[in-house]
């Protein structure tokens, strides 16, 4: 485990991405949202993928200097093509939109097409809550997910995040898959060589399994099998909703946006690199619109407060608020450094040296 | 099984809602959404809650000639106060305001708060789905589901519903609460004396307990357990996600609209009966704001057909699409009839008495 501190990281990162041409202001946003990411204890968001961005950039599935276009766009609303930019840099444009808008107008709504990997849903939905506004992002995503008695992967873990302000509080900060687990768990558990629980992931036949490494296999041969929408097989636990959820991320950002939705998106044929088409959709809403935003602050303290005053199960010492967790992570990690993986921290070695960029993190 | 006739469950209904001095309009608008729930399959929000709806207007709880209030008014939002009226015609008044602004301004947003129990979140969705719009609806409800690693019951089965038109297809209609199961699963277990699958509700101490008796009996005396969110008890299944949503349906209708939220809803003190202070939530969005409808359903289609033409688990024959139930359920009972249990019949027909209606159904 090496330990790295945030501003290396953020210049290193930056430094790669400013190799391919980007300018100071995009490729310190691509930065910091990777970066961000580890802050928050989502590693599996973090620099970890830096290779995958730069593996894009180069064999030209990710067009970093293309800028996205406006499709369409009102005082409310936006539609963006992404031009297969890079997914931070159209996320962000999108957003920062969506800001102005809510601003201007009282609601701000952004779709996006043609995108790649935008990171964490949350880097964009924490954007609209910095500005005291009530916040949605969600993405579709390569598909991994099978829906409710199916056994191929029609949609992506498409997550959705959601924001809302608070007072002295830590703002409400949520940023789900809508699968019961992200793919990375299944890695992790593989790693480990631990069965998975019952419900999490089906095998090529659609029977649910609890081997890691067979889920895996099939996932990167297609042969069928996945991971289960939130609320697991069938409808007992009514994994249907997970189900739902997804279709509905995949209408408000891919449908919607007249891009790629359910298993287009992301389509590699005969294993050659192809076009992410991934499909975005942000959201941000004046408080002030309906209630004045002292009001509404004071009330989500109330809110959190009731929560977590409320009495806990046995054995159990705390009811978590969504947000609270990443935040105290940033937190110890700005003082004591990022914890990075060997082999992630290898393979930034290995980027820098492919790149040409200083070393010194 | 009694089998009753869909017009004249709806006059009967109506007359009902007459005598407590509604005026036609008012009257058939209730009526239509405790039947329409009847006619989708959803009994359980159907003419079988007709009984609460009338001790609400006899005890006081609902005030059914309270006009709603317009709180707070833009081009493309509304606040409103329900004025502890009928659910329904509150529902019905906001959704109307929500479907117009997003006719004249491309997004209508309504939030509501001081309302009643308002039946199936899917009757307001499904107005919007009517005029061609994205929908959305959500209200918080009466305290039943305990947060992750809680016991006490803080949040309503809060639901979501969400619909979408279509071209040639039925269009998606998803109407899901954010717990792992409605109220109503408890007591079917507990009629039928089988043991709840693990995962579905907790006991007074917060742990999972499979006795369907003993969580109705602490739901009642308010000891303690309750039902657990989307994805069950703990982390392992996620149940933090279907957590998250209860409090992001309760932050956009309770908090947003300046209502009671969490265990402030429907908060009865001392056994007497308390004010419900139910808030709820709509948006309606313009499709055309971003792409052309045309296009819009069309890949709706396309996106549906992907989904139920991909492969089925073994031993499924079919992938469904969430209202494909509901609608399939609708037809049949339009042809055939509604089944009525003979409990809620008989409860039908001592309403009519009480209320000296004739009972004609």
């Amino acid at each position: 485990m090496a330990i790295v501190e945030k501003q290396n990281l953020m210049n290193f990162t930056k430094n790669v991405f400013l190799t391919f041409g980007l300018n100071e202001k995009d490729a310190a946003i691509c930065a910091d949202i990777l970066v961000l990411s580890d802050m928050r204890g989502i590693p599996s968001h973090g620099v970890a993928r830096l290779k995958r961005y730069v593996d894009g950039m180069n064999n030209g599935v990710i067009l970093p200097l293309n800028k996205p276009e406006i499709v369409k766009e009102t005082a409310i609303t936006a539609n963006i093509d992404g031009q297969a930019g890079l997914g931070q840099i159209v996320g962000h444009f999108a957003t920062t939109m969506a800001i102005k808008k809510a601003k201007k107008s009282g609601v701000g709504i952004v779709t996006v097409r043609n995108s790649n990997h935008f990171g964490i849903a949350g880097y964009y939905s924490q954007m609209i809550l910095n500005e005291n506004l009530l916040g949605i992002s969600m993405t579709n995503s390569a598909p991994l997910v099978v829906p409710t008695f199916g056994r191929e992967m029609v949609f992506g873990t498409n997550p959705i995040s959601l924001t809302a302000p608070a007072k002295d509080r830590k703002p409400f900060f949520m940023d789900m898959a809508t699968s019961v687990i992200p793919r990375g768990k299944l890695e992790v558990y593989n790693r480990e060589g631990k069965p998975l629980p019952d419900g999490w992931a089906v095998d090529e036949k659609g029977q649910v399994t609890t081997d890691p490494a067979k889920v895996i296999k099939n996932l990167l041969d297609r042969v069928g099998g996945g991971i289960l929408p939130l609320g697991g097989e069938g409808e007992l636990y009514s994994g249907y909703k997970g189900y739902g959820m997804a279709i509905f991320v995949d209408i408000l950002s891919g449908v919607l946006s007249g891009g790629a939705y359910a298993n287009l998106v992301n389509k590699s044929k005969d294993g050659k690199p192809a076009p992410a088409n991934v499909s975005h959709f942000f959201m941000a809403l004046d408080i002030e619109n309906f209630i004045d935003l002292d009001t509404f602050t004071a009330n989500m303290d109330d809110l959190m407060d009731r929560l977590q005053n409320s009495d806990k199960a046995t054995n159990q010492k705390h009811i978590f608020i969504h947000g609270e967790k990443e935040y105290d992570n940033y937190e110890t990690y700005e003082k004591e450094g990022i914890p990075l993986q060997d082999k992630v921290y290898d393979t930034l070695r290995s980027i820098a040296e492919q790149r040409k960029v200083e070393f010194d993190i």
